[in-house]
């Protein structure tokens, strides 16, 4: 068992290392498992770990996983297509690159579509600034589940506009998950995790 | 176990009913497994189908699953997004309405960005003849996967101007997933599930 987990601004091996890691293992003839959460071929890097792999000829298997997006959708009973709410969902990672997020602002506040922001917490103003700037309406719903799918879970359910103010005074922490758009009023009547519950 | 599948076309029963039924075991005071293929809260209608539930005051839980577009990822060698091809993927559902296919194809053309189309089987030649005229380089690689994750995948790879034409000579079954986006040429070197070969 070698730990090589990420936390932000904090990578306890960068991922180079980690592809590298792999492929030496591998070459002293072990078999390796990598294990990862969520799932390695969405925001997961899996794609970059197989290519050095490949290059080397060493042979592997990809096993699919439940992205984040799918875990924290269902623990928060917020479904990210509805035929109601959103005919297409798009997945987008909100971490900071230089101070900044970049992304295609004026394609995320298209209608009828649920966005879903990974790793967004930190980049949240920012997200919320450009999303409005760029016409999506300011009342828009928006959630972000904190430490989704496990008892720690926190749903904070709030508008994009307001969630950054709402975030602020929470002390939220990592890993979260942002999800906009109209399928969010569904948590109200669909939430049906409650760890807090003494039945958990 | 009752069976309440769908194929093209030919829903055994039908959504609504669906739900109904779903309402009226557990009224009975059974505990009601509803199994479904991929993850029910992408494409999957679990959204409808708890609302009832909710309504009625019955409780219920969601366990997310291995959507399609996750599973044929891995399972093709085609991760859906990649540092160097894409940093956001979009679901959307190719499904025929009326005998034509409403998408945003403005939004499909952006760049940097993988489309995986849920059903888009027989709506390929209007999805590609729509992206072209939308903007979307006509080179653009293109895949279909037939019978994802299982021991029938078939992985045909194209651009999306040509795709429509070589489906059209392979008579493809259902399901398909498409993907579109240049993370389409990594199934070259990535490609590890060969069911055809001996070793299967």
């Amino acid at each position: 068992m070698v730990y090589v987990g990420k936390r932000r601004a904090d990578h306890s091996v960068a991922q180079t290392e980690i592809n590298q890691r792999l492929l030496d293992y591998a070459l002293t003839g072990r078999r390796v498992a990598r294990l990862k959460g969520g799932d390695p071929f969405i925001f997961g890097r899996g794609g970059e770990e197989i290519e050095l792999l490949a290059n080397h000829q060493v042979p592997f298997q990809v096993v699919p996983g439940i992205t984040a997006a799918s875990g924290c959708a269902s623990y928060s009973g917020i479904p990210l297509t509805h035929r109601d709410h959103a005919q297409s969902v798009r997945f987008v990672t909100g971490q900071l690159q230089d101070g900044t997020v970049n992304l295609p602002w004026e394609q995320l506040v298209a209608p009828d579509q649920t966005v879903v922001i990974y790793m967004g917490l930190n980049g949240l103003p920012i997200i919320s600034e450009n999303l409005v700037r760029n016409g999506l309406q300011p009342d828009t719903p928006a959630a972000l589940i904190e430490q989704g799918t496990t008892f720690n879970q926190k749903v904070y359910v709030s508008t994009v506009r307001e969630l950054p103010e709402l975030v602020k005074e929470a002390s939220i922490k990592p890993p979260t998950l942002m999800i906009i758009g109209s399928v969010v009023n569904l948590h109200t009547s669909l939430n049906w995790f409650h760890p807090d519950s003494p039945e958990h």
